[in-house]
């Protein structure tokens, strides 16, 4: 006996009948604005090359980190599911298998946004009107996976179906983009640009290190175990993004420490971290004192500064030996801007010039901190609330923590941030709503006038993502 | 000129109209199920030889910390109270006195959890039907004193009334259970167990540690002041508590500090606490590797494990000077689960015979920490908003902050982790109709069906209790 | 195209009808009370002299660091809005073009508590009824510049107007206090005291420590690099103030941290700390000692205590030194309560006749450490939301998070703690109807009853406040 699934016209908003009228007429200036996804980490192989998904599995729950962190929690094994272990090999299981075991255990995700998200996608994109459940679970599957074989459930078809404007992935300097080539020269006129992700190269805690500096030598032609060479293999590999299309590079360090080193002392560390015997404090002074120099090469270069930094990274132990990284054990832990932004800020923080998009996993810091250094610092800007906080109650305690302080004219607008395209405009989906929630509350409490949040929720929607990201 | 007291059917309800019609409906669900009361700190002396209690300031005030610290704060005296000291004595005040004074400063606790609960035991259970104040302090004194004297108002019989299906009490080590045997022995149907809280002889801070576990040694004919046989020692009391029906262990740290030893350190250690001359640092280092046996322990028996850490204990120097411990000035303070628990979980954080229960009293952990690490470890699930946060406000924070990232299914329900027996359907009360509040809330904002939220109001009432902690 | 400006009679009360409706009626019980402002920072010699305010750049835009630090993170140079250099020179700018430069970006203060403020002066003291916009920037200036040189715009005609009872401004030991001196002989009848803020005198790190140190040694004729008469000094000073009807000392360290040193270990650390050579950690020692010695001064003379720690002070090392200090760079920092107070607990947490507020900018501490201490501690209160969080979110997280566990009656209402006079009753206002809306949260949710919320409306916008700061 399965049940009907809806996605309710006035899902997300207030059931306060003056905060959904102001929710409803706000929301109608956005939700069809086209798509701009400034950050996020899609494949680019799927828009250069526009072939079929494999299957549900293949493509809803084994690239999913936030679907099978959930499964994983109530002791179903990361084997059961298929997921990929280090050794390159894989559990030999039936994806319909997995999408079943999958199904029983959807109850797991309610009142996630894993759950919003994924039931916007069956009922939107795959027009299921049934509930997943075990007992829905086949019909599911091949429904699903009857559409990924057309030709309108294509990469492309997708992206232009969704309304996105423009799509931009993350790539490390060592990639060489050729996907991103392909896409170039396909003649396409989707816009899929990437962006610059350094950490492989400039964290000396980075899996391969060393191998990675000697990857980076290869592509420049620089010897980039030499600090000098190193630098100016960065420079070059950023103005290849830039070239490729790339406006933004991203840092994802444990912590949002800066460092201000002389040239003399950056050296040494360098050569302390590319001997391979250096301490804990010697990698974070290298990760602090390179965030500083990409700053540098941000006002050179006008790449946009994104930082993501406070995930305790592969926490499970076990699970990161035999799966490797990402798979949904990242833990965020307390983070300190204060001290950590300051060497960076007194060296660049009234840079006309500069823009520095600082992310967060602590909310502690949303109004402790990031507000308060938002609404002076000229350089810098809040991006949206984060991964574990990309939900409708994080969206809202990020909104009523900082608009105060920060002032909405310091935000980014909306990051979806993810590897699950087909989440996409569900995700635009939820942010636009929440706004549109809060933005109502404002207005239904005297706080904002309805023009001014019709304003607002536009730019949240769409300007100051463009803006902020130079787009 | 007294004032009607009166509890509104739809207290705690939302005043939104759509809100509160769905809290309605699933409250239905829930209002009369069996009480499940995992975790307490109720005495097993009322339970074993069901006497009359004494009078309503033994039974109400002197008792309940969270009402005379309120009062201390004001200005009034321990000892005007009543309250013992520790060298035994106890000022010579007179039971209706105290009571008046409670009675004229009852306004002060306007707006917190304990006037919601003394209001539902004055209205349900002795059905007084006027407030409390210092014009009705003698009525309210003798009404409540009369019906104490009475059979119905004895222990046994107020279990019964209130519908409980199982109470856990907590007991260290060193106790004899001889009171819950007691019980077994009487034939009384009332199901009352025991958990076993070892920081007295785990702890090496606590008040009397070696003759604790000199103690610990004569009850179990080991000599505890040898490493292995003290290990050994734990394990019996510890099957002792299970054999008694304990199905949880206890754990109060200042922190969540945990640590994998090798034996020999262990010992090492051991030994250092032991001598009596140890830094602040070895009895933390202590404390964070009896944890780990003590896990290791529960992966041996079954017993569930509770970490409640986070608590500064007898902050107020003077008042545990001349009153001892738990007289209401326990402070908070900031706690790190992510790093703390680490070893922990390199450990054991993948057993799938292991339940730990994660308690905070640091709000920031909610989303921060104890949210992503419940949603993925299969060792890990949250116990209830606790303590300070046992609330409507901080029951409705604790929700909102954890069900998008840990998921419902990663809690336990509630525990109401009292020593005031008389207001445990009361807090059981407020508990369930929180959780309908929060539910209503997704409901009416379609983040979930009607049908889900009914099945989870039931969970979070009573399944999930049953089912974490194995009754 | 200009559009309407207008105070809605309901602003910032909730749109739930219900709520709103008992807003509503408290709101009535408090609206027109006289105005209490025991703790701000305006400028004495307004009311001792009386003179016209020079013009509404000078006034609104200049010292209101909330105004430009917001238009600053915008670009907006400080030279351009013509702040002060701390050389003494000031850019050329023409007041009426700074005029127009705020005008054309007061958007960017959308959904501000600054814009509450601004617009509550704009409507109600100069009674303009069109929105401030570029359109609009010189109707503005020209009817506000009238206004202010008119005799009912002077600074005793509007506190006159606003109905403030008391004002309390905040000096410095070292200031003569001869504008309070001269409001005293003028014979006005308007209520105006000061505060005693030690700061630039018990802080080793505070610009000009040993100068200011002289400077005190002057105005007491007494050695104040001797650490004996230093103290002497610093009671003459307190006495000084107190007479001169200061009922209150403010302390803005960067820690909430205390230390109980012997005297010989205290006068060692003072002649490190006027030596010239001391380290970071001396200072903060210093600092720490220094709100010992003030508590027991405090003990001495009754003055009331008030602690506002934890702000990272000029964290913009280039707007420090080319602007000098309190330019809108102040930043929050995480602050631990538990730890740093409790020598100073130890010592004087129990004392009758000691009252100390603590304020925060921290709000993880609201209800993890200050609800906590301030529900059990007697000496200790709760100042309200501070400085960022003086605002309508920021409002009703800190009641939300506090009054269930300090209780409200451990409060002090509320505090402006401006430098903005216009803004004063818009302030007030804004807490009054804050309040209320909390209040109608509980009373519609059946947590208080209507009437004693009526009367904690009133508490808590006059009466708390009258009795914490003894007025």
């Amino acid at each position: 006996m399965s049940q009907a699934l809806t996605l309710r016209p006035d899902r997300l908003f207030s059931s306060d009948t003056t905060q959904r009228a102001i929710a409803q007429r706000l929301f109608q200036h956005v939700e069809t604005l086209p798509i701009i996804s400034p950050h996020g980490h899609t494949d680019p192989r799927w828009f250069a090359y526009d072939e079929n998904f494999a299957n549900p599995t293949d493509l809803l729950i084994q690239p999913d980190h936030y679907v099978y962190r959930m499964l994983y929690s109530q002791g179903i094994t990361l084997d059961e599911l298929g997921i990929p272990r280090s050794d390159g090999s894989v559990a030999d299981v039936d994806p319909r298998e997995v999408w079943r075991l999958f199904a029983n255990h959807y109850h797991l995700f309610r009142g996630t946004p894993s759950a919003y998200w994924l039931n916007y996608v069956f009922s939107r994109v795959f027009e299921i009107d049934v509930r997943l459940s075990g007992d829905t679970a086949d019909v599911y599957y091949d429904t699903i996976n009857n559409a990924l074989a057309t030709d309108a459930f294509k990469p492309r078809a997708l992206f232009e179906r969704y309304n996105i404007e423009l799509l931009a992935t993350t790539e490390s300097p060592l990639d060489e983009l050729e996907h991103h080539q392909a896409i170039l020269d396909s003649g396409w006129s989707g816009r899929v640009i990437t962006a610059f992700r350094p950490d492989p190269v400039i964290d000396p805690d980075f899996e391969g290190f060393i191998d990675n500096l000697k990857s980076l030598g290869e592509i420049t032609g620089l010897d980039c175990l030499n600090y000098t060479q190193y630098l100016q293999a960065l420079r070059q590999r950023r103005a290849y993004f830039a070239k490729m299309g790339a406006t933004s590079t991203d840092h994802g360090h444990p912590t949002a420490r800066t460092a201000d080193l002389s040239t003399l002392e950056a050296e040494q560390l360098f050569n302390t971290v590319t001997s391979g015997a250096f301490s804990k404090e010697d990698a974070e002074l290298f990760r602090a004192h390179m965030l500083m120099e990409m700053a540098g090469m941000s006002l050179e270069d006008g790449l946009v500064m994104q930082i993501h930094p406070g995930a305790f990274r592969n926490h499970n132990a076990r699970v990161f030996e035999h799966y490797g990284r990402d798979k949904g054990a990242d833990i965020p832990s307390a983070t300190d801007y204060v001290s950590d932004l300051k060497p960076l800020l007194d060296r660049y923080g009234n840079e006309p010039n500069l823009n520095i998009i600082l992310f967060t996993l602590d909310e502690t810091s949303y109004s402790r901190e990031l507000g308060p250094l938002a609404g002076h610092y000229p350089v810098l800007k809040l991006g949206p609330s984060w991964w574990f906080h990309d939900s409708p109650e994080g969206m809202l305690r990020f909104r009523r923590s900082t608009h105060e302080v920060a002032g909405f004219y310091n935000m980014v607008g909306f990051n979806d941030d993810t590897r699950a395209f087909l989440s996409i405009p569900a995700r635009h989906d939820m942010a636009r709503r929440m706004d549109c929630v809060h933005l109502a509350e404002l207005v239904a409490t005297h706080r904002l006038e309805e023009d001014e949040a019709a304003e607002l929720a536009v730019d949240l929607a769409y300007n100051f993502a463009k803006q902020a990201y130079k787009l």
